[in-house]
């Protein structure tokens, strides 16, 4: 079978960083399928825009393209039925739909103002220039300023993590025994932010800390031997 | 079969209050069971510690004890599999431990100090005392100081339903199409805040009002019909 991955990279092309194109590629490993990588930058709208969007991550299978993180993990669940599962049901997929929500709201929007001024580090001058300007206009103010109490910050992030905390006392993964999709939503967000900052979002004695530790293992180490920093 | 619940009540014995044990109402109706109710008060400890519990719900089958909502609802899922599944299989039931630390932190967490000061008046003179005692003590404030801004608590409230609205706007229920028990989790809360506080929670334009006004009509309107106040 043919599939490809369109996944947002920087400077370096083997260094895929956007949460959203994490979730993806931790779905596709654990369904056991492999995709090449088209490597894509913020401002290569051109490439993206005959398959339909103007965002990764962009899964072409044999040419058809499927867009956004939740409707190709649907499409991965329908049309490879006999590999494992993403959601383990139809209530699972159901209910995934609100972990999708807090990953996107608590996750990716708890976590892009402690880390928004590393990530143009990791960008070409013009990625860096247009991430710039389109962030700062969406948030009216430099993203220096967005970040600027990030060491206070952080705690209120961690405060609120309180629900996967205490879901992760009882049991090992957010899918149950074993990690599935409603994990690899929230880990996209952490990985996102592993691979563009150096600043610690976890304490080492968070349950949180200890289930990221684990899928940082999962698929042979995929996410831990992915360039980012050790946090 | 016998089934038997003890159900939190003040003053009313058909007033049934407690989140959790109408998680289990629900969870039953949902399953077509009846359960024959046992009211149930605050200061009754000595009626269910034979069961091996000092917090209702507190489900009897057959005579044996089956005690915590989340406890009944896999006990109900595991020994009636014929009837409508709560969880929609394994991958639900898993993700479903985490809507239900939401339910307990986020719904039930943040409704109490908007409504706390309300529930003596739904209690009998002992059962009010006992209440105001341990809650004054858990808290370290009288339940009117609690409560006394609940005005602006309310929109903080509001604001952190936003995982569960924006889920709404994707699909009728947390469930999926029809509600299941991931639903029933939250709307314990709900309902308990509308059997004992006249305080108005929800906007009317809100996807949540409009969710909850559809699990009030389910199963014949037993919760809206269950008394309560119309807000």
């Amino acid at each position: 079978m043919s599939l490809k991955l369109y996944e947002l990279v920087g400077i370096d092309p083997a260094r895929p960083f956007s949460p959203y194109c994490w979730r993806t590629r931790m779905a596709l490993a654990h369904k056991g399928l492999s995709a090449e990588t088209l490597p894509w930058r913020f401002t290569e709208k051109n490439a993206i825009a005959p398959h339909g969007s103007e965002k990764v991550p962009v899964l072409l299978h044999h040419d058809k393209p499927v867009v956004d993180s939740w409707t190709i993990a649907n499409y991965l669940e329908d049309n490879f039925p006999d590999r494992p599962s993403l959601f383990g049901g139809e209530g699972g997929r159901a209910m995934a739909r609100m972990i999708n929500t807090f990953g996107d709201i608590a996750i990716v929007g708890g976590i892009f103002p402690l880390i928004i001024a590393d990530i143009p580090n990791s960008l070409a001058e013009v990625d860096a220039a247009y991430f710039r300007k389109s962030r700062e206009a969406r948030f009216g103010r430099s993203l220096e300023e967005i970040m600027a109490n990030r060491d206070t910050a952080v705690v209120a992030f961690r405060k609120s993590l309180e629900v996967m905390r205490q879901t992760l006392k009882k049991q090992p993964f957010i899918g149950g025994a074993a990690p599935n999709y409603a994990d690899y939503i929230v880990f996209g967000g952490f990985q996102w932010a592993r691979v563009v900052s150096p600043f610690r979002l976890l304490e080492a004695d968070d349950p949180v800390y200890a289930w990221r530790d684990k899928l940082l293992d999962a698929f042979d180490g995929m996410a831990r031997t992915s360039p980012g920093y050790a946090v």
